[in-house]
């Protein structure tokens, strides 16, 4: 006799098995007795303030620990978490979107219940969500009901992307099949064909007649799970190697031949020179955006480039199919030569991220954005999970040297702001865990860090009070300067609509519950900054810690950001001098 | 010549003229140049701390000003704000969203720029928000372009429901013709035709014929413009009148035979003894979704109906098409001939809404649900808007008398919660605007009110902020009872997932820029309320106040909520007996 599971169990434990460990969201009437069976199945159930920061959340929770999920109600819940999907499925984040929906018999007599258009149309949501998510799925009969999220869920981590998964809430209880469970669901391997031996044969004939070959490594490998291996590449060929902003934080960077992010005309012409020099860049997890490669400044000719993206390998204009990347970097990997390749001596004398240092400012000059993320970089440590929020944060930060194990979050394509805030409370929690079951970087301890505009904290601050709920250990380092600057650079430097209201930052954690001895210190002058930074409360205490740093409005980080802003600066000075 | 204007001039010109006096929204690079024309359009901009409460804003704006209007940007922007308009969308408010898309350029050359999903595909947007807006235009050629604002706009008002214009940031200064300006917009005349003289002459027949009519009114009455014809009804013809939930607040309820909300078999005996034995019953705007009709008990039997909605009037099972309601209500109203019609005489003994009065509390007895509505009921005043969110606050609220010319809002079909607090923004914002024009009841200052839970609270708390920056009259009670009352009445009474976090809300304001002098209070006995009530600072100061109000957690008003969580405590009973 087949053995029978709630069907809420079962998906559950399918999360679990996948390593879910915790899940997001807020609870709505069509989702309540789903909600019955997250925490008895071994999951934490974290209760957002609001689906949006719930999808954010799970986002962030996705990209430290794999995979997250997100349990939404039906209508009112999925679609104000949307725009969160979005960004996960843009920037390959495996969220499982988790709806609890009306009862079947509801849905089939078009009742006009709360949360539909009072219409009879049912389908409205699941249809959008179509647009966001690589694989949906209707539960609606227990007999398939396993297989169905199976699917799904497998679709979620192959591709590292969300997917959608309607409960009716008459089903939650229903028995299905228990036996797939013993099964593992896991990415199916690669089948080897002499076709990618004649792939891999052409890369290493480019790869070994190369003079001056170089690596960049894109965003997306952590979406393929080459990570380890793109690393290891890196190590053994010691060939000069760049990141985008994407995978900034996914490499080394402590090692030698490891120089940052690739700026683009953006970069020092020591860089940009060796860049376009090269005659071969082999390119992992390419993902070239507007914003991630410097508005297309910073990708490497087509036909000098060799990409190991999803199922492809690219070689100029050649595809080779159906090659998994993991596949394919591995075998590259094993059969790499070492003997036959470009070996740099003496190495290049090419830039790498550097700390500032203190002593290179005036203690009580006013805190600026040319200096400002060198000098946090000091606070940086092993393990720190650092997010630097689209806006000055996020292009400012991008350019900080990262300790070993250290992650970095900036703008990469979907530029949702008020996403970090969320994102790094889903991060931290899944920090936590990953510490508890020593599969931490062998840590012990780590934090979670976030670089933050006033405008896009404003966006989702109330999410605070769940990082504080939560006990989380975060340190938030808020720039005060005074409305959306990087807008200002963009366009309208002194219009009305850039600014935002003025709030009283550092009493927001008070406001949302926290403890009477949470850190909290305001700087303003470099010397404010120093000290701030050695505080014991800072340091050593855990929970949420909150720094406001003030900043000139019209300051910006070197980069797109400066030189928009000051071309906008010299077009006002034009209009006064024509008036 | 054809005289030309720039797009945007042209845009903001005809929502100026429909009576458009804010626009909400949030900046982003694809509407910053378009953002440049809000104001010199005599407009004023409201920038909101997200777009999800930008959404809401302009959807309460726009239920008390007619129309309202939203600016968003591409992607990131306009899905954030998408839940919003779906509520519009379902309750029928009449907002327009812009959204501030990429160059023509980079959507044909299928760029890969930032808010896209990094894959060329730029329609996904629009294609969504077809599913929650009544009509939708992508701009794309300056010839076409004032005839399809003109015709989304034309939609907006003729259905009250939300519009989608795509406006390319390269087209933002593109000239169009003017000439169109020159013919204001409206909602077309209805065409007389001897169809409906027929279809009136049934009615009539009916209505002559009635020995027991009653008056059913619903909200759709607002978005039909018939709000004004129906009351008119009501007082000429003197029958007993009930409104549904989504209705309350749009007739004058001080008149002796208006008699508040119909509870279906919620109500009093005797309530529906005399709705239940009536022979005809009147419809004006039908909405019978679930929690509209108190889960469809008040939906009144459809052979003795006869229903005003869009462009039908319904008799029974007979449909009159294409009569639009403005102009039947109207022919109703001036062919009715009153001689004719039941008069009741005695008028029957009918329960009326009434306030609760101090006297019947003990100062020191702690707040709760059976009562605190109808003593909050004291503190309206004529022109007062109430904002009842989804929760205890939206149930308990709906048994207040209303004042005249009080608007009330309570959760109707689309019951997205956080909705109320930025809606009650909007509102007050459009209240104001009425003021100064004065076309606001005669009056020269009115408030708005939020009564609102902790939960919804935490939803969109940050728009607290909106409210300050505008120095909105806006009153607001919180109704702090540790957690999702309502859905801990529908199921999980004691589950952590109904629990939410512990704030200290009444810092809230402080922490969102408030005056100092802002008055906020706490109320834990019906002594402490009474205080409150009518301290000076919260009768007469302006600008923000606020009053939290602590209940217990287990404790629900009188109807559906309290019968759901009494039979919740009793399982509970029952389970404990059983254990
Ligand atoms: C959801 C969303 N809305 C709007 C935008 C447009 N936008 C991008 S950055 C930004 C301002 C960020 O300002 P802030 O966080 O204060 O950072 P600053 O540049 O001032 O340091 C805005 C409004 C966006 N990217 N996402
Ligand atoms: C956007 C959204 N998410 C979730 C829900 C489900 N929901 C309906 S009412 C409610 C709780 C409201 O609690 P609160 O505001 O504290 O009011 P109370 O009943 O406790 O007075 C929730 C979570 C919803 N209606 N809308």
């Amino acid at each position: 006799m087949t053995q029978t599971i709630k069907l809420a169990e079962y998906l559950f434990k399918r999360l679990k098995q996948l390593g879910v460990g915790s899940i997001h969201g807020v609870p709505g009437d069509y989702n309540l007795t789903l909600l019955d069976y997250v925490e008895p199945a071994g999951i934490h159930w974290v209760g957002n303030c609001n689906e949006l920061n719930a999808g954010y959340a799970a986002d962030g929770y996705a990209r430290i620990n794999g995979i997250g999920a997100l349990i939404t109600t039906f209508g009112v819940g999925e679609l104000s978490a949307i725009n969160a999907i979005a960004g996960a499925y843009t920037e390959r984040a495996a969220v499982v979107h988790i709806v609890g929906t009306p009862a079947r018999a509801s849905q089939d007599n078009r009742l006009l219940i709360h949360h539909t258009f009072n219409d009879g149309e049912y389908r409205r949501f699941g249809q959008m969500h179509a647009h966001v998510t690589i694989a949906q799925t209707s539960l609606r009969d227990p007999r398939t009901t396993p297989a169905q999220i199976d699917h799904v869920l497998q679709q979620c981590i192959i591709h590292s992307r969300p997917v959608y998964i309607e409960v009716p809430v008459d089903l939650v209880g229903a028995s299905v099949a228990e036996d797939s469970l013993s099964t593992p669901l896991q990415i199916p391997n690669a089948i080897h064909t002499p076709a990618h031996d004649q792939a891999l044969q052409k890369v290493f004939d480019r790869v070994y007649a190369a003079k001056q070959p170089i690596i960049l490594v894109d965003g997306e490998s952590r979406a393929l799970n080459i990570v380890e291996e793109v690393q290891q590449v890196v190590e053994a060929t010691k060939w000069p190697t760049w990141t985008t902003t994407f995978a900034k934080g996914l490499l080394d960077e402590t090692l030698p031949n490891v120089h940052g992010i690739y700026q683009g005309t953006f970069d020092s012409q020591e860089a940009q020179d060796f860049f376009n020099g090269s005659d071969l860049v082999i390119c992992f997890g390419p993902h070239f955006s507007s914003t991630n490669s410097y508005s297309y400044t910073s990708i490497p000719k087509a036909e000098l480039t060799i990409s190991f993206s999803d199922t492809e390998i690219k070689l100029g204009n050649e595809v080779f199919r159906d090659i998994p990347a993991k596949h394919a970097v591995a075998l590259f990997l094993k059969q790499l030569e070492l003997s036959k390749i470009k070996s740099y001596s003496p190495y290049p004398t090419l830039f790498r991220p550097a700390a500032v240092q203190f002593s290179s400012v005036h203690s009580d000059g006013a805190i600026s954005q040319d200096k400002l993320w060198g000098l946090l970089s000091n606070f940086l440590e092993p393990g720190d999970i650092v997010f630097g929020e689209t806006g000055t944060a996020g292009y400012g930060s991008r350019v900080m040297p990262l300790p070993k194990n250290t992650r970095l979050f900036t703008p990469v394509t979907w530029l949702s702001i008020g996403y970090m805030l969320p994102a790094s409370q889903g991060a931290a929690l899944a920090q936590r865990e990953l510490i508890a079951k020593s599969r931490y970087h062998d840590l012990k301890d780590a934090r979670t860090i976030l670089l933050i505009g006033d405008g896009s904290f404003q966006m989702t601050a109330q999410e605070l009070s769940t990082i504080i709920k939560e006990n989380l250990n975060l340190v938030l380092f808020l720039i005060n300067n005074d409305g959306y600057t990087i807008e200002r650079c963009i366009h309208g430097l002194n219009q009305g609509y850039n600014d935002v209201a003025r709030w009283n930052y550092l009493l927001t954690p008070a406001a949302f519950g926290a403890r009477d001895d949470t850190f909290t210190a305001t700087a303003k002058t470099w010397g404010d900054l120093e000290k701030v930074l050695v505080d014991e409360r800072l340091v050593t205490s855990k929970g949420l810690r909150m720094v406001e740093i003030f900043m000139d409005r019209e300051d910006a980080p070197a980069g797109p950001l400066l030189k928009m802003i000051n071309a906008q600066k010299e077009a006002e000075q034009r209009a006064a001098g024509n008036a």
